[in-house]
């Protein structure tokens, strides 16, 4: 997607480790018009009127599936991490390794709100080593659900989380790559 | 708003120690839809034209946050609570103390996101001891920012945290007041 990636050139910043910080628009502050845009993209890429809902993780892939599932019509469910005493049991619980907070979280979700017949559309803002997605897709598999597809907005080619569902025939559509991000700037698949 | 009550009454679980339970549409599956309505809701009382900038807490705020400002044609910024290593300096730090997770947790917000040119609508989707709202307000005060409004879906008038921002002169709109959640079901004020 040409307008994302100009984006990310303009205002993305680049911090030792390769980290890439793009919270003026898609993670701190949010540009929701422009997530509109990128809900659009993903629903030219995907069919999203076969999903009946959408499943991201908490926190920052909220507002991106907030907005695809406001224009797509359809509802949205956060999977959380584990933390909070608020969520009893009937639970679908996948570990996995977070690379921004370098340390393992469970995410769960309610089986009420993923169920056998759903067909959910993954949405996240952001891929890194792909482990927030495993979770999610463990998740859908968990409930017998089917996977309609995986939009992600930004995808950090370069730690190869990407590469590795796509090699397991995941559907995954990335709307940028990003294979280098260093003191030479970024540079795309 | 009659639209809310009803939705509580009819779809909110009250478990042990008061605690309200709005899971099928508010805060983890979300019925994005519906959060328009809420939006709109919140622009019959509050003069959204106003303001620059929303705000809101991660996690459960920010689809509310998202849908409002894709209404409203106005950018989000979501403070974050304080346990990433991604955040640098040029913050506004709120402590607060979450009684979802029963410890003091640390609100963070990038200073370029919320300035004294901006006019703040805080938007959050539940109210309970009102901490999370007063970190919020403080951020905006130490942003020099002017506050336009305060937008809760749901307040649980019995923790007091509404009272006390409305005996303190803030300019809170909340949408369902539930002033008792027992075994007898909700009653509102």
């Amino acid at each position: 997607m040409e307008a994302l990636k100009q984006r990310i050139c303009r205002e993305g910043r680049i911090l030792p480790g390769s980290i890439v910080k793009v919270d003026s628009f898609l993670n701190h502050q949010v540009d929701t018009r422009f997530l509109g845009e990128i809900a659009d993209e993903f629903a030219r890429h995907i069919d999203v009127t076969k999903a009946t809902k959408i499943l991201t993780a908490e926190a920052s892939g909220i507002a991106l599936a907030a907005i695809c599932s406001y224009r797509y019509g359809i509802p949205m469910v956060f999977a959380k991490k584990a933390k909070s005493d608020n969520i009893e049991g009937g639970l679908y619980k996948s570990e996995v390794y977070s690379y921004t907070y370098q340390k393992k979280v469970t995410l769960i979700c309610a089986q009420d709100w993923v169920t056998a017949d759903d067909r959910v559309l993954i949405v996240d803002d952001f891929m890194a080593n792909g482990e927030a997605m495993r979770g999610l897709i463990q998740i859908v598999e968990m409930a017998g659900a089917e996977l309609v597809g995986i939009g992600c907005a930004i995808e950090k080619g370069f730690q190869h989380g990407g590469d590795k569902l796509r090699a397991a025939g995941y559907p995954l559509t990335s709307l940028a790559i990003i294979d280098r991000a260093d003191e030479n700037g970024f540079q795309f698949r």
